[in-house]
């Protein structure tokens, strides 16, 4: 087994470090701000002073950040992961960014003698915790087949989709799904609403058949109890989708749902709500029609 | 146990009245065109000349047909169920049908002393032939009770949603979920197919965590093999559209993604398609885009 680095541990990545510690796997952790290591150094990972010392240290280095300039600022300048890679060295990147960056990334990992897939997850903070996130990877089937026994530690659905930049391209069909499906929600429990149905008892009656999703039988519930807290924040959802609007508009693919969506999570986020669950979407469509879910 | 009418036996009834037959219950039909009756008159059923003769021979008559005006020739007019009605028979609408005609139908079946619940089907014709439809059901829950342990022989998920009509507003929900997450589906995958991936690796690695759905995970795999076969077809989705865009105008509900898909659709039956399956949206998007699924 190599020794693995992990860079990043927010609300996704502290959960996916925690498992790989838990599984048995020899880490070596960084992130920006040096408090969130405590709970994995106590838990017994090393912890290190920048991204270039964790490359020198790990064979395999996991990064998990938000953005593509994160994950940019991660590899680039003094101190960072470029400084340290050496030849062999596997770098891992669970972050949502751009398929293109990625490409660039990667090409610059080459040059040093390294080697890149880009590995986005999906399945939420819940995922990250239990150890069944699914992961899309772009990138050589050696690489894929080198970190699939480190993967295992957090994801129960570990995908070889292609190239690198595959697995955020499929990342971007992901989250097309995800939202589309929860318009699909949206404007089904509204009608219900002003149907006067009993919203339970109808989601019970579809959720189970060939109207059934995961994002109405997860937030569904949610959705007609007013709980908007966020499995996954509209903020985030809207960088996602902006990654998806930037790959529509190079690869000139008219996304008009989507790009409907981001609009109407424009609105949200106009008045504050960014931080709530993907899910309050609905919100945008109460607005516009003045039905409003769970009134008598 | 009560003797059981079954009044319509095309793809949907004929299945679920087989199934009747299997489970034990005694059956007499009757079809419009009475060559359908055959194999079910074989199958140990009595056929009969007229709905009317039905409702005076059975305790429980069920209709499964297509549209509203279906459902009203059966009910009204010389020989007609209405003619037979007795005290106490219970009429079991399996159609999909207008929820406002449902309640007027209802109230005339109530002046001849006879009961009414609607329960239209979810499932497909697989789900009529294996026994594992959806039956969402509105009207008095002595009613529903009553009916039960015979639409168990074909109903997997009996969910009893609220009063007469609202069984049909439940079904609409449904229809509005069902179409709009197709819509994610072919949004998807059409921006897959532009960003070079492997379809099938895509679904793999997306159907089972926040992106699926039943569309997706069913639908799916047709639409990249380009199969058109109709689970559902396009006129029978229209048309449950159509009731959904009735119900919306009469409740001031606006529907703007259901109200689009209706109208890409139209594009597909202008063209001769509305025998393929309702999956075949995307390719509405094909010819909006110029990309098409499945080209290398």
């Amino acid at each position: 087994m190599e020794r693995v680095g992990f860079i990043g541990l927010g609300i996704m990545g502290g959960g996916m470090a925690r498992n790989l510690i838990d599984a048995g796997h020899d880490l070596i952790v960084w992130n920006r701000t040096a408090a969130r290591m405590d709970p994995l150094v106590t838990a017994g990972a090393a912890a290190s002073a920048a991204p270039a010392e964790v490359a020198r240290d790990a064979g395999i280095v996991m990064i998990c950040v938000s953005d593509t300039p994160d994950v940019v600022a991660v590899v680039h300048g003094p101190g960072r992961l470029l400084e340290g890679i050496t030849p062999g060295t596997l770098v891992v990147d669970h972050s949502t960014i751009s398929p293109a960056a990625t490409e660039r990334l990667a090409g610059a990992v080459a040059a040093a003698g390294g080697r890149w897939i880009d590995a986005p997850v999906s399945g939420g903070s819940e995922g990250a915790d239990r150890g069944t996130l699914s992961i899309m990877i772009g990138g050589a089937a050696e690489d894929v087949a080198r970190a699939r026994p480190y993967l295992e530690a957090f994801g129960s659905t570990i995908t070889h989709v292609g190239s690198v930049g595959d697995g955020q391209r499929v990342k971007i069909v992901n989250q097309i799904l995800v939202v589309v499906n929860q318009l699909a929600a949206s404007e089904a429990l509204l009608f219900a609403q002003a149907a006067g149905l009993d919203l339970e008892a109808t989601l019970d009656a579809v959720k189970g058949g060939a109207a059934g999703s995961w994002m109405l039988a997860n937030r569904g519930p949610q959705m007609i109890s007013r709980d908007w807290r966020p499995g996954f924040t509209i903020d985030l959802q809207q960088k996602d989708l902006r990654l998806a609007l930037e790959a529509a508009e190079e690869l000139l693919v008219p996304l008009t749902a989507t790009a409907h969506i981001h609009h109407l999570y424009l609105a949200l986020q106009r008045d504050g709500l960014g931080g709530e669950g993907n899910h309050a979407l609905v919100k945008a469509l109460e607005r516009m029609t003045g039905i409003r879910l769970g009134d008598p």
